[in-house]
């Protein structure tokens, strides 16, 4: 698995990748219908930077890094994930958010925060905890999970 | 006191409320040195309804609400709120405070989130908890204050 900077020629791909989970709407609180448009400026925003894991051409999965606030904030970074739906159990995930970290501490970030993990999505929640992240809020009834209804969200948090 | 939503026309008067603020970096987490556009862009941009509270023709305070998280987080609003340093101590915080929950109950919100507490802030901290809001999370070391270095910041959350 190779990590590296996205470009635009990922596009494609990356919209390709992006879109199911957004369809899916169990995991991001981001709208539903949003266009490939909206999702690829949204992953890919010039707040962003942009990586992709990828295996012999194919993208196995996507990340971003940024600052999670401005001003008195910025040293603190946020990321967000995807993996392949193809792609999943694979340790993806994992090998990007390590990827992620030291990214993230290369360019002056001193912990990573995560805002609104949803409490039910068990995988990511027990990686993240796995790879020292921390719960340091509970959003009571945060997001509305298409199957579940109300449910929590985490705020997590790591020292880099 | 008068709460009405703001117009362009308010631009120059809620410049001249924001920019002390931002300048001084010790509430919010922007750029200290954010130009008085930019900040206008933030505080009044398409995503919020921003209101403004007034006396007599004069600017008292400002806040803007918006949807904190899209999709299935869109339930929660959120809000940021300023008062002009001339009118600390009159309760302006706190009716624009009252006026964001039912205006954000009238737009069908069901709870309200402020993601980032500076907890050195204690008028802040103190009127939220004795307006319903409670500590929800506590982001460690979050916030970098130009006097007192690393404090922690605070997620509060208050059903509506």
């Amino acid at each position: 698995m190779h990590l590296r900077r996205a470009t635009p020629d990922d596009a494609a791909a990356l919209a390709d990748m992006l879109l199911p989970v957004i369809r899916e709407g169990e995991t991001y609180a981001l709208d539903r219908d949003l266009t490939a448009e909206a999702a690829l400026a949204y992953w890919t925003g010039p707040d962003k930077r942009t990586f992709i894991a990828e295996h012999e051409g194919a993208l196995l999965g996507s990340y971003y890094l940024r600052a999670n606030q401005a001003g008195g904030g910025r040293h603190v970074a946020n990321c967000g994930y995807v993996t392949a739906a193809s792609a999943r159990g694979r340790g993806v995930a994992r090998a990007m958010a390590l990827h992620s970290f030291e990214a993230a501490r290369a360019a002056g970030f001193r912990a990573m925060q995560f805002n609104f993990v949803v409490s039910t999505n068990a995988p990511a929640v027990h990686l993240w905890q796995a790879l020292g992240f921390a719960i340091v809020g509970t959003l009571p009834a945060a997001f509305d999970h298409p199957r579940l209804g109300l449910v929590d969200a985490f705020v997590m948090h790591r020292s880099l």
